[in-house]
């Protein structure tokens, strides 16, 4: 067979051959704007030229900080293209952790969105590495902005040769993406995508068995650009000409109901907390939404209720997936087997509540106490993950070897296998609670809670008790104009729990932590609760 | 990323851990019978334990000389599973050209069904190499054969250990099959497939844009096994869980109807000669098609009235593909665009009956004289195509840099493509007729006279002239109990084309020879009818 590279210039020069007509919906400060890939393509030639002549080589790191728009899925595949690292950076992190990730990447050019540069401007003299920031904007004039060496993305593209190069010299394992995890403990780490984990990773989206990504759809990742590539979706889109819907800065769940109804999104992706604003919004206004074949839902664990909701009132089939940062991300994927479509709609939504099958190609294990776990529901074990899009280590990171060990990645997160073969994530490794002895599940207890229709969110941590080791509490918010008490909700937990699993304190509250990515802090919860309850550690 | 190598023993162990229950249909001489996966996947690795008994090392080669079955499909996982070559041997070529597959491969072990023994008994003093042969059959004693060192494959596999492991020590460019092809010129040529081929390969039949083959799916190859992996759908299939229907010795038009009905095929695979079978098989009989979600041909071009008679009176949508033994195969597949699916009906048959999109992974482009052809519809040149389940050489033959030039495999095949990158086969380039100076597309006449409601079967060849080079005779089947004549197809075809396109002569034939896969042997209809009529070459 040919040695023909797995790379990302081949899926550029596909969309260019066969899908010119075929459009991106952009949505940005400007405004929303149609944009076939006849003119996206062109504009991913034209950027790889001006990188080229800002002397991008190959192995360079080009960072972007940036919502979801045309200008970073054109950054997407123009860096890659030239043999660059398309380094995608998380926004919401905190100026030193972000002066921190520029420096450790060694970005030397930056994309930076015109909204996102007062993030920058807080820590620019910590990025002396960078030696040219190109600002994405639809405004003709730069504004004003404290930082030196900025050029507009239009400017540079309208002097760039439409006909630039891409590069013919890419090998499938070199580097094409950086991306940092915003872990909940430490510096972020890097994760290096090559080419070849990103091509076969679009493979695998394309799947009929997976999420059947295809020319036919018109895809909104609402998950964001800087994370994990927003799963991933707009390389495998570009490359199968799929119409695509990039949402643009701070989408709010209106302005999410309404691209999808305008532009009859078949699929769109993100984390459980978007589906929870939508759900709102759709509760509150009137939108057609029948054009959704699939809401694809990951990043923690989606409440069986809001799936529910999403099925059986609005019609639209919602399919959990798993995966993370280390793993480009997708790993498993809740689509029932053929002969799983008979069961009754409970036990139907029980297997969408898990996180599903092992797509094809990749590789996991369950294992506790160095044996693996049997699949019958019951057993837990810690998820070990290994397969050709998975990371072998963080880049330039000596903390690799807790993670990555004996050819798997230790994905620190406790499951369970059904007979067959679908995944639940039981909890973190960390987050189990452990009770005189005996297990419990916050994430059960959480989605118990969540289930309830007046909670909107609910996160249970464990708070250290002298006679049981750990006990569970539960921290609550409750939907607007909802009343409820610690009382309430303790009988409501009865029934469906063994009497030690129930939280000895429920806890009303505002708000409940978040990370960059709108999971659980569940460390800061951890304090906050303390606190509240002056507790102290055993020690 | 992980280096995981992509290999076919991970495909054994996903469905071997995720689709236990689902099933392989199998026709044997013995009759149909249901088999679960688990127990295929057992047998797998009891067959791999026998290879390995017999001495068979990384890197020998087990030809196999079998219809479809499920122990073919065993032998399918089983052989490249311990770094062995599946070497699926056509068991439609001369004796003579079986002698020299069997030896120019240097095959250690035979896999021969019983009734395919005597094929190998009239060569059995010429392949001294092979040092046991395999019989597959259903029966419990061995029925007596001439040949040496015979054992059966059922006793062989009872008793090997049915926990004999597969190798771990694979590199996904080792060669895994081997497959010759059966040339209208010259020996037969090999082709070796990769471990990395056959994964891609499998990863693009799965894609929602290409064949969509699914867990969903009960998948019929009627395509021979011994035939380009019979497409590499029994791999696919495997890996993905889809029930496989294996249709056995000698299937006549009538058993696949049965087993279409039985089973509730939704995709079938085969060559257009077994779909016109298959029609006159429905118009004869009563039976439900109504499961079949795909008709998949390829191999020769669909005469556009056999598409239309499929998707009009059936309601079974008919796939149109492209590939060749050196390509794995699929190269194109004709699914129309969403955009597309607007048009009228006439218009989408136009469109069915091209070759189609390629496929994602696969480059192509229409070379004519050193240049790269326009996306027209109306510019014609010679097909050539690369990605990395392409072949890059005939194994161990010098022949090889004819086809392999410039990275690209060069096909052979006459093509124009359409604005929207849809390929048409006008014609293999030795089939092309140059008339007083102009091209005259063969296969351009022959679709004409096969949608002619009375022929069977059509084949247009070149006869050399003294005034104009060369001139079309077509040769023409009629339906049983049609009466034509000569003139009665002139006159169908006067209106359709330019008057210099009109055959010569229309020559009434009983059959049209072929070759042993079903395509017409041109060479052979060239040299009878020059006989008929009386023609010498020019020289």
């Amino acid at each position: 067979m040919m040695q023909t590279q797995l790379t990302l210039t081949t899926m550029v020069r596909h969309a260019e051959k066969y899908f010119p007509n075929k459009t991106v919906i952009s949505r940005t400060l400007g405004g929303v704007q149609t944009i076939p890939y006849r003119k996206i393509t062109e504009r991913i030639h034209r950027l790889a030229g001006v990188l080229k002549n800002l002397g991008v080589k190959k192995g360079d790191k080009v960072g972007t900080i940036a919502w979801n728009h045309h200008r970073h899925l054109e950054a997407y595949f123009a860096i890659p293209s030239i043999g660059a690292v398309l380094h995608t950076i998380n926004l919401r992190v905190s100026p030193d952790d972000l002066a921190y990730i520029i420096n450790h990447a060694e970005d030397k050019v930056l994309l930076v969105d015109e909204d996102l540069f007062p993030l920058l401007e807080r820590i620019k003299d910590q990025i002396s590495n960078v030696e040219k920031i190109i600002m994405m904007t639809d405004k003709d004039d730069l504004p004003e902005t404290s930082l030196k060496n900025v050029a507009s993305y239009e400017s540079l593209l309208q002097e760039s040769d439409p006909d630039t190069a891409l590069s013919e010299d890419i090998n499938e394992n070199d580097m094409a993406g950086l991306c940092y995890t915003s872990g909940t403990t430490g510096r972020p780490k890097g994760v290096v995508y090559s080419h070849r984990g990103i091509y076969l990773h679009s493979l695998a989206l394309g799947l009929k068995d997976t999420a059947e990504l295809s020319e036919e759809d018109t895809a909104m990742p609402v998950v964001p650009m800087f994370h994990v590539n927003a799963w991933g979706i707009p390389f495998a889109a570009l490359w199968f000409g799929t119409t695509q819907v990039l949402p643009g800065p701070m989408p709010t769940p209106q302005i999410l109901a309404e691209l999808i109804e305008e532009h009859q999104v078949t699929i769109a992706a993100g984390v459980p907390t978007i589906w929870l604003g939508l759900l709102q919004a759709l509760e509150k206004g009137n939108y057609d939404t029948s054009s959704l074949r699939c809401i694809l839902c990951g990043g923690s664990a989606a409440p069986k209720g809001m799936i529910r909701a999403f099925e059986s009132k609005y019609k639209i089939p919602f399919v959990h997936a798993y995966g993370m940062t280390e793993t480009s991300p997708i790993v498993t994927l809740a689509r029932l087997k053929s002969y799983q479509r008979d069961l009754d709609e409970e036990e139907r939504l029980e297997l969408r509540a898990r996180q599903g099958m092992v797509v094809p190609g990749i590789e996991i294990k369950g294992v506790n106490e160095n044996r693996e776990i049997p699949h019958d529901g019951e057993a837990v074990g810690e998820l070990l993950v290994r397969g050709p899009w998975i990371a072998d280590s963080y880049y330039k990171n000596d903390r690799s070897e807790d993670s990555f060990r004996d050819g798997w990645l230790h994905t620190g997160d406790v499951v369970n296998i059904d007979e067959e073969g679908s995944v639940k994530i039981v909890d973190r490794t960390k987050d189990m609670i452990k009770s005189g002895g005996e297990w419990i599940s916050s994430a059960d207890l959480e989605n118990a809670l969540m289930a309830h229709e007046a909670v909107f969110e609910a996160a249970v941590i464990a708070v250290p008790d002298p006679k049981w080791q750990e006990r569970p509490v539960a921290c609550v918010v409750l939907k607007e104009n909802e009343k409820l008490t610690e009382e309430d909700m303790k009988q409501f937990l009865e029934p469906q729990f063994a009497k030690f699993w129930i939280p000895d304190r429920v806890l009303i509250m505002d708000e409940i932590p978040k990370t960059s990515v709108g999971k659980f802090l569940k460390r800061a919860l951890r304090d906050q609760v303390k606190e509240q309850l002056s507790l102290s550690d055993p020690s």
